[in-house]
């Protein structure tokens, strides 16, 4: 394979454009790539440009790379134009397994035979999408978040028949070009950050439809509660927070024996040693060098200012 | 009843000075109350001025209430000192059920009649914990979130011998102090926020319990994914932006029949007529008067000043 490194990487392609694809082209170009894009609704062009001029007031608020231009932006006649001079190809086409499959394949025909394809399914396995490329070796899913211009995480998850080199490939060139990315090993469905969602979603479905809460009193709950604490870190650091000084030992300790209350529609699972384990070491990682008050203290100011942030930008003015 | 106006109220008590007792005195200090508080431990009174010193560097640079001064906490002897002139009381005690019980009943024994007491547990029904107060009627839960000086949201449920007028009269006088209050009526088990939370917390611990990710990688992806989405809006608003211009129908649409694939451990409701309904209204409510571009173009602002929150905050420094 005669792949290059992924910070010599000047041509990527977005091979749909709608919401994802859309938002996949603005963040390439504000990080100074050329996009080849296609998609083949009549009006995909036309939405694609009215999307990323939409996104660029925040991208250029955050800080455009040098040379970062929409003029960089070819939207082309066909799928083949747009990937065949493509290093990386970003696949965003509507999320039908049968879609996925061909539009994969056809990608895969006409793309140069070192590049890697990246698909944005939001839960389909690769292994199950790869099935009709004749390199599937260089697939991997890449899933991002909407905003995909604004939200960094990316998945990178490898199929059965993806080359691991590629999937590191995948992940160090979404770093270069501004995300944040997470190679996932394991072949769980739905990946890492929607089965979070989900849970927390259905649950609020639940509740609404046991009349135990409203739709605008939980998002509120959310936004105004743990929402805010989450932009700055998941559950476990802000567990081990309130945990006090004792951490998430102690956090573990105070609900010792709850797994089977009813906190949540899905009861917890039992918190053997070798889960407690797992979990502190995976919060060690996440605390490092900082103490308690290190990590109380970074955690308060990155609140006022998230607070200051939102009441400056609430509202429609 | 001789229930004052929620905003002429000048003295508060907190009873229990741990790190949510602690946290509400903070918080009513820095909104121009007088603090009178209460702990049992012998260095209670030490633990909760280093707690305010800690917190009030953040209230501060929010800006404090006209008047406010932590010279304004007094730590009293006795829980009776503590509450007997005050026109509010928040219960902070352990988490225990004979505890909270017994720590109501002195609280109610020793206020003045139309005092409004109100517990901070994050589980427990009013009704099980007012069992013992004279006046149960003025009793309510107040179930805040840590930080409780930065996190606005506070949960008001009352028991069942609480008048509602009651329960009112918390949430106003919450919101006069600087909370953002929600009326629970029914009496789930722990209440609303925590049950969102608890089902994404204990996916997580499923996930890492099957060796699917890890408790640093599961972070990750809550505060560089849907975190910081959340700190904005709720999941349903999310949804209902995922959905494009069509919204959140257009989102149900999209997933219909998916309730029972295994985005979760938790399945989901079915997405009968009624639940479709009653969450598209909510909804509404949520969206007021902002058209869909206005909605994102919002949330891209908040999103744009959150990451630059975060940059300039993250770390020890």
């Amino acid at each position: 394979m005669a792949r290059p490194d992924p910070a010599s990487v000047r041509r990527v392609a977005c091979v749909g454009a709608g919401t994802i694809g859309g938002g996949w082209a603005a963040q390439f170009l504000s990080q100074g790539y050329d996009v080849a894009a296609w998609d083949p609704a009549p009006d995909g062009a036309e939405r694609l440009r009215a999307q990323i001029d939409a996104a660029w007031p925040a991208l250029e608020d955050l800080g455009l790379a040098a040379g970062a231009s929409r003029d960089r932006l070819s939207v082309t006649a066909t799928l083949a134009e747009a990937v065949e001079r493509a290093a990386f190809i970003q696949e965003s086409a509507p999320e039908l397994m049968d879609v996925k499959i061909e539009a994969l394949a056809e990608i895969d025909a006409a793309a140069a035979p070192d590049a890697v394809i990246s698909s944005s399914t939001s839960a389909f396995s690769m292994t199950d999408m790869q099935v009709r490329c004749a390199r599937p070796e260089r697939t991997v899913v890449g899933h991002p978040f909407n905003p995909v211009y604004l939200i960094p995480l990316v998945e990178v998850v490898p199929g059965a028949k993806t080359d691991p080199a590629a999937a590191a490939w995948a992940a160090a060139f979404y770093e270069r070009a501004g995300k944040s990315a997470i190679i996932v090993k394991d072949q769980v469905y739905a990946f890492l950050a929607n089965r979070l969602q989900a849970a927390l979603w259905r649950e609020a479905l639940y509740m609404v439809r046991a009349g135990e809460a409203t739709a605008d009193d939980l998002d509120r709950c959310i936004s105004e509660g743990p929402g805010l604490r989450w932009a700055i870190m998941g559950p476990f650091l802000t567990f081990h927070l309130a945990g006090g000084p004792g951490g998430l030992g102690a956090f573990f300790d105070k609900f010792e024996g709850e797994e089977e209350a009813p906190y949540s529609r899905l009861l917890g699972p039992e918190l053997t040693p070798e889960l407690r384990a797992a979990v502190l070491e995976g919060t060690d990682q996440l605390v490092g060098e900082r103490s308690f008050e290190d990590l109380v203290a970074e955690r308060d100011r990155c609140l006022v200012a998230i607070h200051k942030a939102l009441a400056a930008n609430r509202g429609t003015g």
